[in-house]
């Protein structure tokens, strides 16, 4: 068994208005130090052994995790810790 | 300037229906070896310089980023890259 720990996020230009109201209340919290705030999707996918299992996660990206035309995405593959 | 990347994630036994849902959609896309997903918030804070900082990130944390009885988190630290 994998853990996949996949980042996604807002590309570089995108607005970010989740970002934006985080950082007010940031600041209404006079946490005025905080400059910018960007926000996005941390998923963790438990994956069974795959041949390809590198190809499938970039294909589980572009389908369905990221939106190809507003978001990146990276990620991290460990063996995940049997529980 | 200081770069902030904090993991939001849902603690250990919180139900997901968000993770339960993106499974189902992958499991109608033919990524059957999928077993489990869990979905989290990836925050990234560009902070000034601050001498107690990771007091405050603590503190953003506790008090807005994380929601202490469903979520846990992690954050790591990093000099930002001026742009």
């Amino acid at each position: 068994m994998y853990k996949v720990k996949v980042y996604v996020t807002l590309k570089e230009g995108v607005l970010d208005p989740q970002g934006k109201a985080i950082q007010h209340s940031l600041a209404s919290l006079s946490f005025e130090e905080v400059e910018e705030v960007r926000v996005g999707k941390y998923i963790e996918l438990f994956v069974g052994a795959h041949e390809s299992l590198e190809a499938r996660v970039n294909e589980m990206c572009d389908q369905l995790l990221a939106n190809p035309v507003i978001e990146d995405y990276q990620y991290e593959i460990e063996e995940a810790v049997e529980q």
